[in-house]
């Protein structure tokens, strides 16, 4: 069972794009990245992981290190806020709890592996969560997700739930790490060049694009 | 004794920058800052600060965060690389120890303020620890930075130990806290708006603009 999401390094003229579903820089990317992309005539190969298990394999902790932070923490939601103003996105609803748990999210968007169909559920989860404000840990919210976006909802949950699913996911988190990931969202290239944030995502697509 | 340093908050039509020596992304910005507000029509209001207080004030520790987790830190010195050469600067030089103790510099600036006399001793002291490698935490080599870009290095240094710029010095890290600030460097602008790192300062620079 090979598929695009598995691959390890990205082919030149392709950018890797590792997100995590309770990441707001994630959805900031996400939502964006697709535009910048075509214009960089660069193909997004889409990579879930799961940050909480970096987390704990670098600070031995699952929980994201802005709740450590107040200060700081207040501030990611007021430089989110404007950056949702100055790029025309819905205000944002900050997710209670923070950060949500993107398990089940994250093992649909394995299931979901396709180039066509897994842009079309992260964005639906995404809005759900940081526009709408919803549980993205509760199933049927997923359900309802899937369903109002045109997915076999039954189906896609059985398939999320198969070992083979699961051992994918913990593949792509092990191979994060082991790329130089230790946040989300981050980019790398077919030379393997990390870059970290929503902020560098320009700068990822131009090196996507000299290399290319 | 007044002087820009020691207002709070700018006035319209200004940005205050908050920087620490030992700060890598502090240095990059002062590298670019000067340039684009002349372009954006933005004076820069210069504010040294101590980072370490800070860390001390929301961690516990005075310790850059980037010290207790390595992954992290790998990642910020090639990200620095990559901006340097992206930016036609020279190639840095990991200062060894990192964090350098900048507070004896930091003490020079406040003592130093002054809109034309203030940028050149920053540039030079920045410019001698990320190019030349060199240990800015060493009063001779302050004393030569100062004397080779033409300051009274005595009378400076005499002034840095005056109890008067100490209290300012203090003054300013306890304000950085007040107003919000957990990192450097920052951006503040006539309306409070807090912005950190290099990567936002276009983006405070076009917030000063509209408020101006």
């Amino acid at each position: 069972m090979t598929s695009p999401i598995i691959s390890s390094i990205p082919p030149a003229g392709s950018l890797a794009f590792w997100f995590e579903f309770a990441s707001p820089y994630s959805y900031l990317a996400a939502e964006r990245v697709q535009a910048l992309a075509r214009k960089a005539k660069i193909i997004i190969q889409w990579r879930p992981f799961l940050l909480g298990a970096i987390f704990k394999h670098d600070n031995g902790t699952t929980d994201s290190p802005f709740n450590a932070h107040h200060r700081k923490k207040a501030y990611m939601w007021r430089d989110i806020e404007r950056l949702c103003q100055s790029r025309a996105l819905p205000a944002l609803t900050v997710p209670d709890p923070f950060p949500m748990n993107g398990l089940l999210a994250a093992r649909l968007a394995v299931a979901l592996d396709d180039d066509e169909r897994l842009p079309r559920f992260i964005h639906a989860v995404y809005r759900a969560e940081f526009q709408q404000g919803m549980d993205i840990s509760d199933p049927t919210v997923l359900m309802a997700i899937l369903e109002q976006n045109g997915f076999d909802a039954d189906r896609e949950f059985a398939a999320a739930g198969h070992d083979a699913t699961k051992a994918r996911l913990r593949l792509l988190t092990d191979e994060a790490i082991a790329q130089g990931i230790f946040g989300a969202p981050a980019f790398i290239t077919s030379d393997q060049e990390v870059f970290w944030g929503d902020d560098r995502l320009e700068q990822a697509l131009e090196w996507a694009q000299t290399i290319a």
